[in-house]
């Protein structure tokens, strides 16, 4: 528990250029978001998922990022302010990841099992961007700021506007 | 009442994949904001502005939809996620209505009276979308995610983008 | 502190036609965040940054508005609905200034020191707008809601879609 918060201390640190000093990561909504989402994924893994959702929905009040527990998430990963954040059940995230605020990692309503994105590593996917859909955004690719993707981003590329 | 919150309780499990049991819904912030709505435009209507007004930005605080209470609305409405949901004053909303987060039903400043947009019923409003005036949505219309929406939307169109 | 609340009242009336009676002021949350925000800047100007952002978030808490407390705000500023909007460390902002939800006043990520935008005075900010990076909106500047603003934007400008 100790390591798992000294991690997330060093990452915030290192991402965002406002912080002043390490205590202040305990009042970062991603601190608090992450470490509920660790817990609520562990239950939704053992089927309650009734008290699963009800961790998501305390964390969603509380910071305005919404993870379902069902979403999938690598190592270092990082949402910056955070409010207007949706990450659907069946999103896949990889590893080094960041995301602003206002981020929709969502379905469009017509796949079904599988229906939400999958971001690889590396990439960072910039404020109020929309991915909706069983899509892959590839390593290294940036998502500009409110873009709105609906097809597969290839490796390393940079993507603004409307990517359809 | 009991039949209102099977009714809700019915709607949102059509409506989103991600459900797993009944009581799943009473997390559901629209299952909240909702009730909240009910009991502040009745208020609305008999003219207890203030406190109508304080459930409004009570039930804002709670689950991030702002819904002014003299907004009409109609039948089987649902709003999924729904934080940075802003419905105006004015806004009229019909039947069977869906509405994702982070949508706009504003106003441009320019008008007096009715100055939030009509939605007709059927309708489906992709995440992130602004509509702005009073405008009118109509039938079936899909206004796909993100989309600024400035003018009237004929019925069973598709509109993405900006559309002025 | 009274001519302080009785400005900011004045202020609220004359942005906002869905306003019935005085007391429903008290209600807004730009009211709050604003209270929120001149202690936390003192703070913050005192180098007080722990206690200076742990206003702030709780403030964010309440409002869904984030406002850093080192970003300068002239007079007469005003934030509509609020919910999504972040301001960053060293944003500049002018006098009667108006900002509606969903607004970002962020960072590239590429600057050092001041990399947040200035607004001059008398600018209006749409919903959903995202201005990044260390740029100047020119006075009276107009920015539609939904726009993307990467450069500077001259005097009496109005401004809409990708601006880069």
């Amino acid at each position: 528990m100790i390591k798992f918060v000294r991690n997330l201390t060093k990452l915030i640190k290192e991402k965002d250029p406002a912080i002043h000093s390490n205590w202040e990561v305990i009042l970062y909504p991603f601190f608090k978001v992450y470490i509920y989402y660790v817990i609520a994924h562990f239950l939704y893994l053992h089927k309650f998922y009734f008290l699963a959702r009800y961790l998501s929905e305390k964390a969603k009040r509380k910071t305005g990022i919404e993870i379902h527990p069902g979403a999938r998430i690598g190592k270092n990963f990082f949402i910056d302010h955070g409010v207007g954040v949706v990450i659907g059940e069946t999103a896949l995230i990889g590893d080094n990841v960041v995301i602003y605020h206002g981020v929709t990692l969502g379905g469009t309503g017509k796949d079904k099992g599988k229906r939400h994105p999958t971001i690889k590593d590396n990439v960072v996917i910039g404020a109020g961007t929309i991915i909706l859909g069983n899509i892959t955004i590839g390593e290294k690719a940036i998502i500009g700021a409110g873009a709105i993707v609906l097809k597969d981003v290839p490796d390393n590329s940079v993507v603004v506007g409307v990517y359809k």
